[in-house]
């Protein structure tokens, strides 16, 4: 077995996740809107998600604790925010409360073909000032993960994690080139979506995109997500290319599938797991989350995940 | 003068509005979105309005009394809706709070253009049951308004105050024609939109509507607003068509303009005044709700819309 069962919740590594904090509204609808007028969604749902709650959740429901550090703000949707996110069992005491800013919120139209139309509302006064980053705010937590959200803390988070050898796990998505400059050097660990990695290393193909990226930062752990094209990735201090295919499956919502990657990933690189087992498990938990509507809601457990990895892995 | 100014509070005429109320999610975008993607709003806000309780607002600026009986589900949107519209001075003691139903919400695109992308979510659970409603439940209000979301209860409301001789006002907006054909009879007054007209008379222009529609009903008061280009009416039991123009504004957002005119006339037959009065108060407000964004928070105050109306008319 290449996987570790994560034990009781004693034992569960704790995940320290920084960044995102969204109202989602959901809506399903048969077709996506072309200009002016009304679109009848047959199904709607709110969720607080977004890049880093959303990988909190996974943490959780991969039995491993999760905290998260984001902003909100000192309104309803950021009360609502935090409830939800408490209920789904995250730790959100390091949650900020900016006083006058406004919560983030999206409005998200999925169809029946599971394409999407995103409507994101940021109220840059969210995250204008960042918290307080010591080795000892850190020292609790058995790896950090990062997003592209918040920038300036997110830096101090992966630099301390660091500095007291703590895994430190970037995702890397699409963000200005200077802030992925800032973050990447700063992380043991990056998970690039395809188009922050195309981004960054100016290449067309993922095969392309790696060795020029391994260069400029040989110690760290390279992984470039491709949805369901699989996973590529460059182990620190070896030019060799590695790749894992992606479960095939019927794509109903992608919503935080990236995310619940992440989350798994960070919550498997805490346990101690190998890289291939590591990203097999990440990759089957992102895959089947697409296959359920509701955005990080599809985050499967442990189980679920290992059970339809053991069933794909048989018939390939 | 053609207007009475509401006198104090005391004096202040009681409009009952029945029917929809939503928690809206305005989003000011630069161009409407074509298919799926991305679109980066660059102002956002949430209100809680829809048709009855927009208009409800237009009263209380207008120095009325409102109350809404309107329909919310035991949830957080629905305590939302709640506060938000008894923060704006309407009575919301006779909503009804529906258990196991989702309040209803919508998003709402509004581009540079003033043009509108609506995604709204209602969930039928809500209106399956209506509350009683007798004659000593009717008896306080100077005059009821209901439009097409609570047929049922509507048509109860609008039975009820024309037994006991009150105004009995219909916003006649889109829906089935079965229920337009339930709801006009029972009214004293129905303000159409045009395509509503268009619906129930067959006709294409509004001024071959009005006849077929004063054959039908002629003894209401009839009305077919259609935006800039001005407002159309017949009096019971005379067939003369009578029409006013519309102020020329600069459209910003035109959402909940046409709710803003209803609650506005319902205000204006409660305090008795003369129909074509009633109509250019009512066409006023809703003209400069339209240069506001923001849905019904654009509703003008009284001497805002007497102000506006008196400047028009001096260059006109």
């Amino acid at each position: 077995m290449e996987t570790n069962i994560a034990g009781s919740e004693k034992h569960a590594k704790h995940v320290l996740c920084v960044g995102a904090a969204v109202l989602d509204t959901l809506f399903r609808v048969r077709e996506m809107p072309h200009g002016e007028g009304k679109v009848l969604p047959y199904d709607m749902m709110q969720i607080a998600e977004g890049m880093a709650s959303s990988a909190a959740y996974a943490v959780c429901r991969m039995g491993g604790r999760a905290s998260l550090w984001a902003a909100v703000g000192d309104d309803e949707t950021g009360r609502r925010i935090l409830n939800d996110l408490s209920e789904s069992g995250i730790d959100t005491s390091g949650v900020t409360i900016v006083e006058g800013a406004q919560s983030a919120l999206s409005t998200i139209l999925v169809d029946d073909k599971g394409e999407r139309l995103i409507v994101p509302f940021y109220d840059h006064k969210l995250h204008r000032n960042k918290r307080d980053c010591t080795a000892s705010d850190i020292a609790a937590f058995d790896a950090v993960l990062v997003d592209v959200r918040w920038p300036e803390l997110a830096f101090d988070v992966l630099s301390v994690a660091r500095e007291i050898g703590k895994p430190a796990i970037l995702d890397g998505d699409v963000a200005s080139v200077d802030t992925l400059e800032m973050l990447v050097p700063a992380a043991s660990h990056v998970i690039f979506s395809e188009p922050a990695a195309r981004l960054l290393a100016g290449a067309e193909r993922v095969a392309d995109m790696l060795p020029v990226l391994h260069l400029r930062y040989p110690e760290t752990f390279i992984a470039v997500t491709a949805g369901a094209a699989g996973c590529h990735w460059i182990e620190p201090g070896d030019a060799t290319l590695h790749f894992e295919h992606a479960m095939r499956i019927n794509a109903i919502d992608t919503l935080a599938a990236g995310d619940i990657f992440h989350g798994t990933f960070a919550l498997a690189v805490a346990e101690g797991m190998p890289s291939r087992a590591a990203i097999r498990l990440s990759s089957a938990a992102a895959a089947l989350k697409c296959t359920i509507f509701g955005g990080r809601l599809g985050a499967p457990s442990r189980s679920e995940a290992l059970r339809a990895l053991q069933a794909w892995r048989k018939q390939a």
